[in-house]
């Protein structure tokens, strides 16, 4: 089923010659950095909390990939900055919220002390609660496009957020911790096709209504997000399980001191590694599938081998 | 300043040769009962949650106004139903939200156990969360419009909704619990512009976008709107202030224990009533702004009524 993909697993996402990745995350930070939100003095905490979390660094993954994809359909990766932004934004929101003392209950994020654990609880709320709306006005104030094509990327990113997205995944993920490896392996694909899968793929079918990018190619660039969401997930069960907290900027082990349902729980660690490399051939296959020539989809295709082969 | 106004302050909400308020509750409710989000059985304890915390009755202000405007203006107030309910489902969320241990810590609402307490809290967080995007989406799929007039209604949920909207003016509040009488006015009065008033300035602005309202009606109508949740909220802090928990359906005199910000704990009972009285007239001003004729406004006056002289 897999296409041939130039240079094998061995590929990895630190090919300099595709350097397209690195200006689309120096572009999207510098835009990032310039979203101050309210001129009103009283709010300042709340903006601060926000921009503590939003800043905080990351790989960027989801918005780069709303502009590389948006590029390859022939618009210029700044044309989708405010929708990448807004992508962005709601998975800051969901990490907040993520790892708050009823849920994952981290300390640690990218390094630095979670929301919550900087400016309490309250404040990490209420500042995920800030960026859905936020995100949603990114689209209908900045963001260029055509009406029907705006109205497409609200409805895209509200549902990959809502019961059907990554909040019902986030549901069933909560609900499995303790399960570890008794979880079943539908279930677990479940889980992370909705909570990991859903924005990523959002991201990258915005990037291409944004585009103008027809049917066909919106249907294979979201199958192609979607095995990248997976393969992303995957990956980071792998490292969670094989980090040190230096490595990976976060606690790690604390998948399985908390029994988590992984694919390293489910499948092993050779397994897992397996499962990865089946959902890299498979975005592969689909990124085959899109009507752009073939040397525009380099940037997907090194985008893929990233996700794969990080270390953190 | 005021306009005549019929009965003078007497007449109260429950005028009966005016029972639209009702007609459209109910066919609210019909409308909100029938919203079940995912077929997904994996899902079903997500929507449990969603359901019970939106189908616990309440007033139902904000989508009964949005409806009334769009009937002022031309339109049905069937054909508002879906952005009525993601008007509710916005104010649903922040609800759940509030009530969090790390907010109010409520544990009673409408005389029910709150989200949190029956459901727990990871659930009560992430059902909030599911809100926003099942909201949008509402907008999105459900409703029907221009594309324009789409676009426009997300515009006003989602800028009623982020910091300088609901969350800001609840950060602000949530940063003044503790102050009691010691807020300066003018912070009271920002909390609650935000807080209360953004949201239900964008149900009735909704409801006129959606029925093709001129500008200027848009804007005379966001004014009654935004003086009727100033009213709504003074009268909250009254009844919290004076009520048994019978009355209320929730902790009476909470408020008072949290040392929150309220009109009462500024102005006292007597100046808190005035200042209610003040927001009445003029959100009635405001009315007698609107093009449609005189006749067809009763509903809306009856509103302002209703929401000055309610018990509970």
């Amino acid at each position: 089923m897999a296409r041939e993909t130039g240079g094998g697993y061995s590929e990895s996402g630190g090919n300099r010659s595709l350097p397209r990745w690195e200006d689309h995350r120096a572009m999207f930070e510098e835009y990032l950095e310039g979203l101050t939100f309210s001129e009103e003095p009283q709010f300042s905490g709340l903006v601060e909390s926000m921009r503590y979390s939003m800043l905080a660094g990351g790989k960027r993954v989801r918005p780069t990939l709303c502009m590389e994809v948006a590029r390859v359909f022939g618009a210029g990766p700044g044309h989708v900055l405010p929708a990448a932004a807004a992508v962005e934004l709601i998975h800051t929101y969901s990490l907040i919220h993520d790892d708050l003392p009823a849920m994952d209950d981290d300390d640690y994020r990218r390094g630095r002390l979670t929301t919550h654990r900087k400016y309490g609880e309250a404040l990490a709320i209420l500042s995920g609660d800030a960026f859905f709306g936020e995100a949603m006005l990114l689209l209908t104030d900045r963001q260029e496009g055509s009406c029907e094509q705006l109205l497409e990327a609200v409805h895209e990113l509200a549902g990959a957020t809502g019961v059907n997205g990554m909040v019902g995944g986030q549901v069933v993920d909560v609900r499995n911790t303790g399960a570890g490896s008794g979880i079943d392996p539908e279930t677990l694909a479940l889980i992370h096709t909705f909570k990991t899968g859903s924005l990523i793929r959002a991201a990258a079918r915005i990037g291409a209504v944004l585009a103008g990018a027809a049917e066909g190619d919106k249907e294979a660039v979201s199958e192609y997000a979607g095995e990248l969401g997976l393969c992303f997930q995957i990956v980071d069960d792998l490292l969670n399980a094989t980090s040190t907290p230096e490595e990976l900027g976060k606690s790690a082990g604390s998948d399985a001191a908390r029994e988590k349902a992984t694919f390293v729980g489910v499948y092993g660690l050779d397994g897992a590694s397996r499962e990865a490399n089946a959902s890299l051939e498979r975005s592969l296959y689909a990124l085959s599938r899109l009507s752009p020539e073939e040397r525009e989809l380099s940037g997907l295709r090194e985008m893929a081998f990233f996700v794969r082969n990080r270390a953190r």
